[in-house]
């Protein structure tokens, strides 16, 4: 398609996204270039895609595709111990739907308000495959400060924030699975459930506590089991974890007490966007207060240890379970 | 897929890309996030994606799209006079093969070597869709000398680096066009095309020049005309152009004065990949001897003008040209 005055890019984005790129350093977003002030910090930078029928499902409200899309970045930025500073935006899409366009960037534009990390640039782009999303955001920490994967030490706390497990359950019920039928009468568990998938909960507000007192995080979003080896493998130590006392939804809880699900769909599903991470024990106090006082609920689930090899899963009897799988994998 | 101790996706990444990643704010790729020093500079953010089918050829080997993928990114760096300082990667795949991989990781760490330009971080995602690869490219300038697409002003100096319009008579020899016939004899000049067209040569070393001396810069990529037309927006003004001015690579010049293709062709074309400038009459002489020690053939196409509306093209009699397009758009 030609257009004789603009492209029907720049005037998707002067529509669109425009509007929500409200930062000076934005230019309105019609520069080659944003800029980024780094204002004496270190910026931390992380990535992540999401791709239709892949990371989402084509059913997925557009809204909710949006929020999930920053989302999933902002959650990095939280297990970094990092306040948002903005992101930039590629979009590849099949056609230009203003039904579809229109309640994404307006999602996109409400959680970049809410979590205060304003649309600096991006790129938008023509495919004939699925929509992809791939944002890169920009976070700041004093310098010196990112809360890396790799600090974890022997004794230290293993920590997880909020619930785990039910993404994968809620991804289960979109597709009519064997948890939908599971929880045909509980519409409202069954949404809880749905909502967990389709909108993670990133846990910025958690970010200073884990700067201050976290000895390593990373946000678990393969699924807790191998999200924890890859922790460990970082840092050069193994861990083992008292499997029942793994923070559950009562749902996901009601579930596993019936029989429909064992621990291992939880643990290994992934889409938690939880902060997986350790605290020194000497540091547990003043964590644990930290974490109140920013109103996030965090739960301890074992202990790091020397040693090389995957960490270990031990049932209530101290009886380590054998995981056939510890996370989930597109390739 | 799953494996009991790391993610396909962490053996991709291990295997292909921590190699290449040997910047020490990249952890490796072991982490979750990067980090991006500003060393008391603005840091310039800009994003480009290419996507297989739309902005290369399925047939394309896989060197020359991770050197396209990079150099898009590095264009617009260098049009902002900013020096390179690192770029994430978001690459998404159908499948992880290796015959694939290879070759393009290993075109994209020695690009990302020569321009100074490190890999920091990335995503690796599966898609069942074309290859998409979205690169985020960081870059520094002094704080506050970022060059804008804003600032040409009445009576600039116009100019472009390089050649104009290659890149399309590639992309047409590609695809068996009209200019693969008139080209059968001249297998050099077809060579030379389709080198424009897959491997973009970004003009970095022209950065500083642009930076001390331009009052306003963009990349081409979606043709000069169109390119043009949106600098002109930005900043207020409109221009003239003296068409026989532009600069055309031995090639194209011959296939014009054959009649094969007209002007439009070459200016409505993109993928250029060439820096689009203006200059302030009084700065002309000092910026044509930085290009000349930067080693970059500049050329002075036209000038600025008060005004509003679509810039005139001109002939070689002074007569303005009808152009039923300015430039290349997907949508």
């Amino acid at each position: 398609m030609a257009d004789k005055r603009a492209s029907g890019e720049d005037s998707l984005i002067a529509r669109y996204f425009k509007p929500i790129a409200t930062d000076a350093n934005a230019f309105g977003l019609v520069d080659d270039a944003a800029i980024l002030q780094a204002r004496g910090q270190d910026l931390v930078v992380t990535t992540d895609a999401i791709i239709e029928g892949v990371h989402y499902l084509a059913s997925d409200p557009p809204d909710t595709v949006a929020r999930k899309a920053l989302r999933t970045n902002l959650s990095d930025l939280a297990a970094k111990g990092a306040a948002p500073a903005g992101f930039v935006l590629t979009l590849a899409l099949r056609t230009a739907d203003a039904s579809w366009l229109e309640p994404f960037a307006r999602a996109l534009g409400e959680d970049a308000n809410s979590f205060a990390c304003p649309l600096v640039g991006g790129d938008t782009v023509s495919t004939p495959g699925p929509v992809t999303i791939s944002i890169t955001a920009f976070g700041r920490v004093p310098e010196g400060t990112m809360v890396r994967r790799s600090g974890a030490r022997p004794g230290d706390r293993i920590m997880v924030t909020g619930t785990i497990g039910d993404a994968v359950l809620g991804l289960d019920i979109l597709r009519k699975g064997a948890i939908a039928k599971a929880l045909a009468a509980d519409s409202k568990g069954s949404e809880m459930l749905i909502g967990r998938y389709r909108v993670p909960q990133p846990r910025n507000a958690l970010a200073k506590a884990l700067r201050d007192h976290a000895s390593s995080a990373m946000d678990v979003s393969d699924g807790l089991a191998g999200d924890l080896a890859k922790l460990c493998a970082a840092s050069g130590v193994t861990a083992v974890v008292d499997t029942p006392g793994i923070p559950t939804s009562v749902t996901a809880a009601s579930l596993l007490s019936r029989g429909v699900i064992g621990i291992e769909t939880l643990i290994a599903g992934g889409d938690d966007y939880e902060i997986l991470f350790t605290v020194p024990e000497a540091k547990a106090d003043a964590f644990t207060e930290a974490a109140r006082q920013a109103g996030i609920s965090v739960t301890a689930i074992g202990t790091i240890m020397a040693g090389e090899g995957s960490p270990r899963f031990l049932d209530g009897a101290g009886k380590e379970l054998a995981l056939t799988r510890l996370s989930h994998s597109h390739f």
